[in-house]
């Protein structure tokens, strides 16, 4: 008997999740490798960041999630290098895996546009320990303005600045909003988290870019009505633990701020990066590979590209973004493309992006939806967009405590994850003292 | 009109929590200090350590809690020195709070008897971070037993090693046994998880020595019919990155295991320390500080201690155990000891624990429990043992998530928390290289 057909797939997101899942009954044995040993469901991410979910609640673990898929092995390593004409991926360890065919599905990573400096002042919420950072940065800005020295100190706690005004910034300033207008209220005695400043700033003139203008305009009302400011046409220049610089046209300014937090640039990851560059591969300035209509890499027909990593066009020649549809339906679609090819077809018709909308939460029953065309907004946007996100949900058990802890953040306006975790007070005392000691030098 | 009575609550765990609370109706001005943000609730915290919660279920926010008492703060920081003569604390970030009552509930840590050097490799369950720190070396030891390179690392892999058999240590062996045989079985492809060795091993001659020895019986029986293998009598002399060294009456001897878990002894923190010496207080061994029957300290009628700190007497002079029962008790009774004071009453009666009994879970449908001195042990045990623990979950909340997680964990076996999260891939290799680098070294 022939050796089976092996498939490896680097990544177990949303394509390469659904890669793996599409292959289940194909003649094949499959090798799914992951940094992690868990599916991550990142839309929801900032809701771990603001304290509303656990993040073993939006997590599913790779074994479990595939363990009755016989075909499948699940192994925790991490892709540095491949060999593209001997089919080879080698792992950090040194570990070797021979396949037949690949699925890259290696997604990206956050771009701080060349300041990699700015990433100590300025997370941003791509990983869960990021994630957990983030709630920890918000908490614990409170607990030090409560505490603080002199009004002007309790203010630089109280300001909080999100760069970028995508989706991601959208949703983090919206939670934000809501956490100091009603989640924190009573909780503090000195303070008056009400008081909080959120402001956005955005180097472009709308909110939300990737939408239709109509559903831009909405959002920005709605996130304003939280008590969100809104710069636009700004220009980041320096982040650093005394807040942020940016250019608006020719001047430059100041705002002093201890919170930060980055909703910025995407970035290809390093095996991406390598991957390109052993495959002589057309790249485009973040580093995404241009793939072929069937999203397999020109002359190795057996390398398939999946998620953010891959530079796919629509038919009016636009590149798909990087979001979880467009990763989900490009790792089906590689595993089809494996199956027709094992019964001796070709993949066809060629990989098309099937579009089902676009959606943004700003807050408490308030959200913006792009859904095949049809522009909605408000309390009806915000009961999809629950409705979608809970179904998609990898597991079961997670959809139902997801349910649980947004029914009492309903009714409650209570967040059932906003604990500190990892730094000890030494460090926050620490933290708190350099803080300090720089206003002073500062001023 | 004169200034409000100030209690200073040091400690927002059992005893400082339930003070506090039972402060609510006393005209006074409590301020709670702690160096973490939530509660925690830590007879479940071995449930963290092994996938079936995450720790926002099983800590509530102490600020969170307390939102609604209106004559309390809570402040984030560490108490490191007490001048009881000028009735002040002092943080350590410099901060002084000066009391008129003082509330020293500061708890305990885990003590290596002088051996801090295997903190490193058998890590112990106090905190958040060391629970999850436990999951992740639990669940990084069968994925290493995966891509382990000969059977002999395969089998240090699967070799669980648990130093200390009372309660935390039973129970922990417990739901490592559940993973092996039960969670994990579907989940690999090289090896078998139910293969995984666990042992036990135990200073003394039984298992939960603080219980009655009809139900340490029941118990060895109840985790040996998981497949958890008991060595009593056995003191351990080592424990490194190869497993642990130890000696059974006079015969040395190793055993390899990869993963080593610390359920030993208590220890007093340093605050606790400090107060002895500031207040010339007789301590036990561990530095345990004792109190007069109203729980206060000898010469100093404003400073109280409860839970883990006070070295409290039953009428038959055993001392208190530290565990929750204790603690909540005492925390209520110093605030009822303030209250009465404020009226020009004595405390009286004297502080007089109530036990109520105690309980430990084995595993599935199997616990044993001494309830008022009724021994119960098996199925009965296990649902007296889930419901007492829902019902003294802080928060509502907290309480329908956990028993969401119990209902699909009975039913399926699935851990709903099973991510590795905070080491990265790097890390991990480096760790996997270093200790078969140091398996070659030794062999």
């Amino acid at each position: 008997m022939a050796p089976r057909h092996r498939v490896v797939i680097l990544g177990g997101g949303f394509a390469g999740l659904n890669a793996a899942q599409k292959l289940k009954r194909a003649p094949v044995d499959v090798t799914l490798i992951d940094r992690r040993n868990f599916h991550l469901f990142q839309p929801l991410l900032y809701q771990v960041a603001t304290g509303s979910l656990s993040p073993g609640e939006i997590a599913a673990p790779l074994r479990g999630v595939l363990s009755r898929q016989k075909n499948t092995q699940v192994l925790l390593g991490e892709a540095v290098d491949v060999d593209p004409d001997a089919k080879r991926v080698i792992l950090r360890d040194g570990a070797a895996f021979d396949y037949d065919s690949l699925i890259v599905a290696t997604g990206s990573k956050t771009s701080y546009y060349g300041h990699d400096e700015w990433k100590e002042w300025a997370p941003s919420l791509k990983t869960v320990e990021e994630a957990t950072q983030i709630r920890h940065k918000i908490l614990y800005a409170f607990e030090w303005a409560e505490r603080a020295d002199s009004e002007e100190e309790a203010r630089a706690w109280l300001t909080f600045i999100i760069v970028g005004a995508g989706a991601t910034g959208m949703e983090l300033a919206g939670a934000l909003a809501e956490i100091a207008n009603e989640t924190l209220k009573r909780d503090f005695r000195k303070i008056n988290p009400r008081e909080a400043r959120i402001i956005l700033m955005e180097g472009g003139n709308r909110v939300l870019a990737a939408y239709p203008e109509d559903l831009s305009t909405r959002a920005e009302e709605l996130v304003k009505r939280l008590g969100v400011e809104i710069m636009k046409g700004v220009m980041v220049t320096d982040i650093n633990g005394q807040g942020v610089t940016y250019k608006h046209g020719d001047v430059t300014a100041k705002l002093a701020a201890r919170t930060v937090l980055w909703a910025g640039g995407v970035d290809i990851n390093s095996f991406g990066k390598q991957l390109g560059v052993r495959t002589h591969a057309e790249t485009d300035k973040v580093g995404r590979i241009k793939v072929k209509p069937d999203l397999s890499i020109p002359n190795y027909p057996d390398i398939f590209i999946a998620g953010d990593l891959a530079l796919a066009t629509r038919p009016d020649g636009k590149s798909l973004p990087g979001v979880a549809q467009v990763a989900m339906q490009g790792g089906t679609y590689a595993a089809k493309a494996i199956r027709a090819r094992l019964k001796g077809k070709p993949a066809s018709p060629p990989f098309r992006y099937f579009d089902k909308g676009d959606m943004a939460v700003i807050g408490r029953a308030a959200a913006v939806a792009n859904i095949f065309g049809l522009h909605v907004s408000g309390l009806p946007a915000w009961l999809i967009w629950l409705f979608i996100h809970l179904m998609y949900i990898v597991e079961f058990q997670n959809r139902i405590l997801v349910f649980v802890q947004w029914g009492f953040q309903y009714l409650t306006f209570s967040r059932g994850a906003r604990l500190i975790t990892g730094a000890t007070e030494t460090d926050v005392d620490r933290a708190k003292r350099e803080a300090s000691a720089s206003t002073r030098a500062a001023s």
